[in-house]
């Protein structure tokens, strides 16, 4: 054989891998675009329904949800509790793969953070699912026009509480391998399928699900489908996340809310109290002034800062976008900025604002921090930092409202309470398996992928590593401007349909 | 005539007014004894309208009941109007006594701080009143045995916006005048009747109504129903009040609320921004530390400065009552700190917290300032000293949502807007006619009756002052610890039977 017929040979399996590649992401694409407002009428029902943590009726309604669409696409399906009562069951499903030799489990959660609806824009409601030309936030309006069963414009986006984060995990993750077995392929590797319950009230029983049902869920990945693509729109493959707890300060004023006038000046104002305590945790430029806050930080490897050198700059974009002149952090990059842990006010209340607001002196004053955490960082020894922090401002902590006696005795009183929290977890970038999941995302996209050493959000992915010992990547599917956790939550139509090749891709990884 | 004789007839001349007087009250309080379910079941009746100052239609029927209360009682009453369309109307009512060479004019306002039904306790509602048997915060239970026509236990409270602030002002007022005739007396004097509904708005239309009907409203005596009396429980003749006014403030962030994971640490949090800016307007002590806040203040005379070291020291069993184990004013006498400007946060609220708490930067963060004002101070002057405090803290100010460009320009933006506010007035302590309302409210107190130069609280007292030239005593009937402003606002039952026999006796002052 002549060396031109050997390299003939070689380009020629080398264009039919490529060309049965493409194919078959062609003939998912295909099956997809001839279903897609089947597609997006199951998704708005899925929508549609009320999927707060706490809703345990509405939560075991989406449980049910889930497990029909997977019936319905051939998979087996079974509801997983834990030990404890009370726990949002997680919804589990299998296929096994004659011949395949590893096994792939997927990951997304059905729940979704609180709303309060009366912060949405006119006309959107959080479990009422529509159509929108643009964010709201950017002069997108409702479509109106649109009926069930009409042909959907994939530049539109989907309202509505989980609409991106992170029922559109569900949604890709069934509809790809529905998509890839209805298109005549079929996956590599056995999949299975694991939809949480509790995302979003910090996995409390998740630990709990994965010791209970160990065997069940062993794997040589979970690829976690949660959370938005790159801000420039690039696919992303991302090797870990920040931990993340809340805390919940009430400081406390008179026993009841006093008139601003008959008391101002003599009783202290607990809004005051707690404005001078947040005050004290943050400089003008965001730097948490706590002590010891940035201490256990584990330094970057020469990989992860290669990752982060080599993403792309979306700051002058986001800043216009976003209305923000100066950013926090003292120049120091976006990226870098998201490897190093935060302190932030996720609200803070007291009393009333706008028409509402009375002249009085309140009773309370409330706040509720969010701590995300790095590398390095452990849940309990930064709340403690929080709390030292809070003590050496002379306040006395209590985990209670305070007793008449502590009343008299302690002029500063803080009731602090928090969530369970947990650690942030990192996959080594050089993991092959975690290298086949790039490799097959980066062949559905035209442009090169993002590979981001860690996410600036968070999931509780350490307890794969510590209950299952087990790998984890994330590939997420949202579009970054979907408004999750917030008021006009939204996922582009695109996005769902991109997400199930991407999906569809990593199954057949080799 | 002997000495004897003439000290005889001396004597029984005194003996005899005296018995007069006392006679009169009795009969009054007689009168109410024997009515008391029906006063109170038409109390309730009024109450039960709700009277939020911005809900137009509601304060027409209140106006509504007014006059029709007044004209049950024999007294000619009219709405005013001002010159302005919106303007909520005044209620005035008029009694011409044949031989009275002196007017007193009787105000009362029957307007409400807004309210949100949320933050009241379970079973009360801000327009159901109920009887308790107690402050809720102090363990008051709801009556649930009364039914319309039961006795009423004068220990009882009755709930509701306004129950205390301050339709009880107009409710002792008729209630007075009625067992006054209705008890074969009459008044000493011409009476008018003047009911205010938009006091709870910073009265905004006051002076245009004032202005309008200037000729109809002149008397020798404002007399101001209004505020609770004494701490101590005791009668009170108020001889001013601070001046008022609100402002609002909107520190503005990213144009949409952010995932304070993909974001944290870049992001600017506007709720950062707002305590820390609050946080530079007070030091612990509450002392203000906005420059030149107390620099216009006009010393308190030699009687005013006697009056209040007259005053019963109320702070222990205040500190007792409120749970505060250290009030604020380093140590200042509470009633000399109820002298001097105030500047106390209303309301803050940015995103949620509890149970709706999520994990954002906020897109906005906003709080309400109550600025009181003394003798001296001007409502403009103050605010330009707090605008100025926020420009010398960086923040670039906006009476409106900052445009695309401006967030691109300024990285600290903040929204002040603020209501009309007025200034404090003062009567002088001495003057002849406050000195007879002074006696006549002693004449109903076994108790020596307190005399305040000035109240903390506030009214648009200076616009009788300013337009009509008038004088103005204030005489307040509700208990202090009436939730006015708040939610759970409510009135003891025995000061309303006290009030109705203290208007009647200014009533007849001689």
């Amino acid at each position: 054989m002549s060396l031109k017929t050997v390299l003939s040979i070689i380009l020629s399996s080398a264009c039919f891998a490529v060309t049965i590649a493409q194919s078959t992401q062609q003939r998912i694409r295909q099956y997809r675009q001839s279903r897609e407002t089947i597609l997006m009428d199951e998704y708005r029902q899925f929508v549609s329904i009320p999927n707060v943590s706490s809703d345990s009726a509405n939560i075991r309604k989406n449980a049910v949800f889930i497990v029909q669409m997977m019936k319905q696409r051939g998979i087996t399906a079974t509801l997983l509790d834990g030990t404890k009562p009370g726990t949002n069951p997680a919804v589990f499903g299998e296929v096994t793969v004659p011949g395949a030799t590893k096994t792939l489990i997927f990951y997304a959660h059905y729940d979704g953070q609180p709303v309060n609806p009366k912060q949405w824009a006119d006309g959107l409601q959080p479990f009422v699912p529509v159509f929108i030309t643009a964010p709201v936030e950017q002069g997108g309006t409702i479509v109106t026009t649109h009926k069930t069963g009409d042909a959907v414009n994939p530049a539109w986006r989907l309202t509505g509480r989980g609409s991106a984060d992170d029922k559109a995990g569900v949604m890709t993750i069934l509809n790809a391998y529905d998509a890839l077995v209805k298109s005549n392929s079929k996956p590599t590797a056995n999949l299975k399928f694991f939809f949480e319950g509790e995302e979003e009230v910090g996995s409390t029983h998740l630990g709990d699900i994965l010791q209970k049902h160990r065997d069940k869920l062993q794997s040589d990945l979970w690829i976690i489908a949660d959370g938005p693509r790159h801000v420039s729109g690039k696919k992303l493959v991302q090797f870990g996340v920040r931990g993340d707890v809340n805390m919940h300060l009430t400081v406390f004023g008179p026993k009841r809310p006093l008139h601003s006038g008959n008391y101002g000046n003599w009783a202290p104002n607990p809004a005051q109290r707690l404005v001078t305590l947040l005050a004290s945790m943050k400089d003008e430029d965001g730097k948490i002034l706590i002590k010891g806050f940035y201490d256990d930080v584990t330094p970057l490897t020469a990989s992860e800062k290669q990752a982060i050198a080599a993403l792309p700059n979306m700051e002058t974009a986001l800043k216009k976008e976003l209305g923000i002149a100066k950013p926090d952090g003292n120049g120091a990059p976006f990226q870098e900025l998201l490897m190093i842990p935060t302190l932030n006010i996720n609200g803070i209340q007291s009393a009333n604002v706008g028409a509402m607001a009375g002249n009085v002196i309140p009773a309370k004053a409330e706040a509720v921090l969010d701590l995300r955490l790095v590398r390095g960082n452990d849940v309990a020894r930064q709340m403690q930092r929080v709390k030292d922090h809070i003590s050496s401002k002379g306040f006395y902590v209590l985990e209670r409202d305070p007793t008449d006696a502590e009343r008299q005795q302690y002029p500063k009183l803080i009731k602090i309470t928090a969530g369970v929290g947990y650690n942030a977890q990192r996959t080594p970038m050089d993991l092959p398996i975690a290298q086949g999941v790039v490799a097959a995302v980066q062949s559905t996209s035209s442009e090169p992928i993002v590979l981001l050493p860690s996410s600036g959000g968070s999931l509780p992915l350490y307890l794969f590593e510590n209950v299952l010992k087990a790998n984890v990547v994330s590939v997420p599917v949202d579009n970054y401007d979907n408004n999750q956790h917030a008021e006009n939550e939204n996922v582009l139509v695109q996005y769902l349909w991109d997400g199930i090749e991407t999906m569809a891709a990593i199954m057949q990884i080799n």
